[in-house]
């Protein structure tokens, strides 16, 4: 709990105007992208790094739990104040500060919403490769402290693949600046990487200096109808060893495919038992070969259909349904405890055949799709909450899913992060020993753990 | 000092063929290549993860130093025994345990030379793209350590784009695995980029998970001749410029190119100034089309002179001269100090004349080379060390050119680290909160310091 004192404290650091505790703005600050909801004291909405630092100098001294927060579209409730405090939201920092064009390079406040990032950077020529489906809403500094992932991963890597550089508020009210803004660096730890993924529970970032790269001349995507989801993902198996490397290789199975049925605007084969979104990019002779090999390669592995969408119109319909299957598997249940696990790319076809065991013995309905190129599935457990039945089927199926991937030298994230719903898991994948190091580490960050406590580690630190 | 009680307890762990306090073998291991000497007390070959374990342990306990050391090919003295105690020279740990074609792995000890990592994977056409100017001898557990650039980081990156998990023995003797054996995993923090460019004070590495990418099909080389090295290094700004990314991008100037001259083997312009180094690699056609745009840019900017290795072994020939340019600078004087600063690619011309008024000013060679596409700019200020006049002399001008190069928002090393060399300047580049963060991660990784003390950082800790 925020004392009155310290909230007239945080009025007089902010300005009244900036901080808020109306019901209306508690709720909608309290949740996130997991349906969850927890109730901060209040809001912050700072509008300078020397305020964030008076804050949390404050949170110290006055022992209240602070939670920064971009945009709320965290899949693992990185961004939820489950110990209540203050949520640090960082609406406000939301300005692009530089295109370097000569150099590459792009410097961005936190809040910046990673869409509008890449539209800027394209108008002169330049690309910001990380797409997290949430690119319309979520902030780069959500996509920095979740290191989110995307379509284009498997080609393009992820966000800790373009991060050179940070700006951060340690949990102690110290303003630093990490990394470097040059293409290399390695002066000291790479505090910058630690940084990146660590889910809001170090510092708070507030600058990012990111590496572009040239943007692709020629773009082409497709989609590939196969009968069953097995042969589905052998076939990105296949793509791979041929060592043409796509931009994106989405799967998805037939019942996600049913949720967005509409929203893709081609025509389905009636047999598709599940089908891969392909995008290429690059030079234009090498692209249009490269789609060659892959619909070679498809076919032999049986593929019924391909259509290819040749508008860009119709491609960005393709990519936005593909976007949208998250939200649109909620027409199967209620509600879904969503897995986001990695395994190796030829285990595959594995993982995809036991989820459909799982939810065979479960009897609920369980749609995957995800980035197949990286091996990284999204594994959705659909259910009713209001069932405690359900509620314990889903518990006893992730917990299963969890301990087959790590068999299979997979991960149990590959872009969602931990946050709560995976922390309970977390012992399964991380030994006691590494565990102990990292809350060593966070407690050399944040010795008095005010900052997004309560998330990652599952025993309270 | 390591007492004798310890030394025997070190020989009952290891057997006492494994543990060696000769003077031959003390000298051997207590140099690398910085050419500083100190004496380490003894030097371990250990041959099992569970034996470095159980060294720390001791460490610990007896409270002596161990320096974890690959091939002694660092230039910043990170393998250097500078307080004394053990060397704990990794050589056993030589063997690749496993290249997985299928998804694109390699999983190999610390002290594999990664020319042979390269060979090898390149054999089932992958490809490990990082390559130090010292990868015939250098480890890839160095390079991790250090986190090695190379010639080719200019497309694809450094080291640390490659390292997907570690096996490693912390400080206090636990064994932990970090990072996945997946494209992708956001499990906990990111140990393992924090570990990457620790210059092994944090732990010690046994075990190395690589991402590999498919071996590029077609390769081109050529050197380009200007008359000066201004000229020369604007021309890579317009090159990066042109959205044409080279594999590698290597700037030489005349006094490097009088070293190597004889070990190029082609006739060189006499009217040179300065020369870049050019690979382009990929799809044939495109490779080819890529070529013609350098060319005329280079042509655009003043080119006197173009000639391209046409054979596999003119090719190899011309990079084992660039490999060799930082030896072959001896010819000057006895002695150098080399540094491995980087600026934004469009300060590089300002650098070079600044270094150019820096070698009139104190009135030495300062030959420089290194990878322009990056901005990594080795300037080599060379001396004769028994002339405490040029000693005061470069002194005073690696702090110049220090400033310079923090004034022009670049960085101190992009890739030979901290060690000991850089260690006295490390305040200019680092703030004192960020400098006492890192101390605190240090401390959360190894309480005694026992690991490598008396690195990177100015201060004893």
């Amino acid at each position: 709990m925020i004392s009155k004192q310290a909230l007239r404290k945080l009025s007089r650091i902010l300005g009244p105007e900036a901080i808020s505790t109306c019901r209306d703005v508690l709720d909608h600050y309290g949740t996130d992208a997991t349906k969850l909801a927890y109730s901060p004291d209040a809001v912050a909405f700072p509008g300078h790094i020397r305020e964030i630092a008076d804050i949390l100098r404050l949170a110290n001294h006055e022992g209240f739990p602070v939670v920064p927060r971009g945009a709320g579209s965290g899949k693992s409730g990185g961004a939820l104040p489950v110990q209540g405090g203050l949520i640090l939201a960082m609406d406000r920092f939301d300005r692009i500060l530089e295109i370097d064009e000569s150099n590459h390079i792009a410097k961005v406040e936190s809040g910046v919403i990673t869409a509008r990032l890449q539209e800027e950077v394209e108008k002169v020529g330049l690309f910001y490769p990380p797409d997290p489906a949430s690119i319309h809403i979520s902030t780069i500094g959500g996509n920095v402290a979740e290191c989110a992932g995307g379509l284009r991963a498997v080609k393009y890597g992820v966000t800790r693949d373009y991060v050179l550089g940070l700006t951060v508020v340690l949990p102690t009210g110290n303003i630093i600046k990490t990394g470097v803004e040059t293409a290399k660096g390695v002066v000291g730890y790479d505090l910058t990487r630690l940084l990146i993924g660590s889910e809001g529970t170090l510092a708070v970032i507030v600058g990012v200096t990111l590496r572009l790269i040239p943007k692709p001349v020629f773009t082409r995507s497709m989609m590939v109808f196969f009968k069953d989801p097995c042969t589905t993902v052998k076939a990105v198996s296949e793509i791979m060893r041929s060592k043409v490397v796509p931009t994106a290789l989405e799967f998805m199975d037939r019942n996600c495919i049913e949720c967005v049925r509409n929203e893709i605007g081609l025509s389905i084969p009636k047999s598709t038992g599940a089908l891969l979104l392909i995008e290429l990019d690059g030079d234009r002779a090498l692209t249009r070969r490269e789609t060659d090999t892959v619909k070679e390669i498809c076919s032999q592995m049986g593929a019924i259909d391909f259509q290819a969408a040749s508008t860009k119109k119709k491609r960005e319909r393709l990519w936005e349904a593909r976007r949208n299957v998250s939200p649109a598997v909620y027409k199967l249940k209620p509600d879904k405890v969503s897995e986001d696990v990695v395994v190796p790319r030829n285990r595959m076809a594995d993982l995809v055949s036991y989820v459909n065991r799982l939810s065979q013995k479960y009897g609920l309905p369980m749609p995957v799709y995800g980035h197949a190129g990286d091996g990284n599935i999204h594994v959705n457990m659909m259910l009713d909450k209001k069932n405690p039945d359900e509620l314990t089927k889903v518990d006893k199926a992730v917990r299963e899913l969890f301990q087959k991937v790590l068999d299979m030298k997979g991960t149990l994230s590959g872009e969602h992060g931990i946050g709560i719903t995976k922390a309970p898991y977390l012992s399964m994948e991380i030994s006691k020993p590494a565990q102990e190091l990292m809350i060593r580490v966070k407690k050399a960050f944040d010795p008095n753990g005010i900052l997004n406590p309560g998330k990652i580690f599952p025993q309270r630190i």
